[in-house]
């Protein structure tokens, strides 16, 4: 079997390279080839952690295992680790023998990343200008960089509930070449694009700040009682996901749904989209929702063409298990 | 991180080591301070294959993790590998990161046949001298030789569905200078101890089989609709199990359940009498019975074991991951 540390997924994994994986594995799961497995979630009782397990697997691409991790919070202050810990293990889908052990936590941005990205090829109108970020923090980086390589924007706008954290923002649009302008939460008007991607149990994003036409990618709900938008806005939206049972449970539709604005049959999955069997955006004046609740298979996913990339380059360790 | 394969545990772990770590782990579950989490089995649409994972943490023994893995029909006919494939994955729980990767196959052999002698240990009378065995599988040879160093037993007897098979327990009683003679199953009234490790799907030992005094340890029923024991026998036993949760539910104890003929109260945990908490059996009449559904925190306490005994003996494999 093959192991891929952490320390070399930097150097093998491109955005380009997520982005592919998300986009086939959302296709496969509309198309009923692959599906995700019932999430375990724990908290320990121990270091204040939360632990678990997502798995799946894609008979189209034949992938099968998990990520298994979680969240540590005093890893950083205590020890100078990151909190968010995780691992992929990947099997043999002929056999049930291990095939690859990868390390997760890198990949797990990537593949948040590349989920909006593949709902702004797909969703957002090809003349999109503006992209509107609500959040700062490590994550939204990531969501950031990968969103500008799908339009040609020529402006990006931020807004965070802890401002001293924009500058996150505006560094990756300078890189990327395009200005950046921090904005209140009314001045999101302006954007064609707008990915939140917070922590917040509260709505930031109303209704009346979002114009006709614009696509929002929602990625910070992930849990019963977050929430990052108004349920009007979810109402009013044509509202597109990963993975139903996850949306309406856990993610951004399940407050709009609470409430009787839509139901379940109001979701759509994305890889409807990809896959042409659903027309995606049909107007100009639409606004479109991308509910990203985070799904196993994303994870294993890109964990398996990391450890293709890591195959080819050498880096892979070859463990006779 | 350190990884221990399948061909190293046969020659590390032994029954002994097996032994205490259940014990010790039946303890801490009782004592509320090791928990399983939800077990998820899924039907892969792929080489019939069922697949899934058994997780736990246990407060005491810092053990945290899961078994990957699960059961294709065809490995064997088809590759030549055993049909039951599975992998024991050790998580650090102070920091989430993975600590060791483990071979499962044997171990879940040896962990399983570890509980049902942890039950004699503690449930059977000490003057026991006759075991019966009601199956004689590849599994039925793990129990027999672990139950073999339990008691003083002087005779094996054994019933199976396939009585060409019985050669499998008459030569590990052998081993152990114990004479062994084939019985049908009114026979197993001689017997102080059953072991009862099948896969059936109705009940072979009926309550009229068992005399006063015996203790039966119901290894084989893991799913809903299996069963070894009647239902009746089961009602007239005190009744011991691992987990209770899945004794109702996937359990020997589910069908007595289902009949009304006991309730959820009426089932104690094993390690309970382990702690001193419950008196175990209480008398010579008395027929015990142990419903082992078999738990996650089972397999990570074995493999734990199993690490330390690599590292010790210089076997384990050193990953930087």
């Amino acid at each position: 079997m093959w192991i891929v540390p952490e320390r070399e997924i930097a150097g093998l994994m491109t955005r380009a390279a997520a982005f592919d994986a998300v986009e086939q594995v959302f296709a496969a799961m509309a198309s009923g080839d692959a599906c995700n497995f019932p999430v375990v979630r724990e908290a320990l009782g121990h270091e204040d952690a939360l632990y678990g397990f997502k798995g799946g697997f894609d008979r189209a691409g034949l992938t099968l295992g998990l990520k298994a991790g979680g969240y540590w919070p005093h890893n950083l202050e205590r020890r100078g680790l990151i909190n968010h810990q995780s691992t992929v293990f990947l099997f043999d889908p002929d056999t049930g023998k291990p095939s690859a052990m990868v390390g997760g936590n890198l990949l797990t941005a990537l593949r948040t990343a590349a989920a909006s990205s593949v709902s702004i090829k797909h969703l957002a109108r090809p003349d999109a200008k503006v992209i509107g970020m609500i959040g700062a923090g490590h994550q939204a980086t990531f969501q950031l960089r990968a969103a500008l390589e799908q339009r040609a924007f020529d402006k990006v706008i931020g807004w965070n509930y802890h401002p001293e954290m924009l500058p996150n923002l505006a560094q990756v649009a300078e890189e990327a070449g395009v200005p950046f302008e921090a904005v209140d939460l009314p001045g999101m008007d302006e954007a064609d694009v707008i990915i939140s991607i917070t922590s917040a149990f509260s709505p930031s994003l109303m209704a009346d700040h979002v114009s006709p036409g614009t696509h929002i990618a929602c990625m910070g709900t992930d849990t019963r009682g977050k929430q990052e938008v108004e349920a009007a806005l979810v109402a009013r939206a044509s509202v597109f996901t990963d993975e139903v049972a996850q949306s309406v449970s856990i993610g951004e539709a399940q407050h709009a749904i609470a409430e009787g604005l839509i139901t379940q049959a109001d979701l759509i999955q994305l890889g409807a989209v990809i896959n042409g069997t659903h027309p995606g955006r049909t107007s100009d004046d639409q606004i479109t929702l991308f509910d990203g609740t985070g799904v196993g298979l994303q994870d294993l996913a890109v964990a398996a063409a990391v450890v293709n990339l890591a195959i080819d380059r050498s880096v892979a360790i070859q463990v006779d298990f």
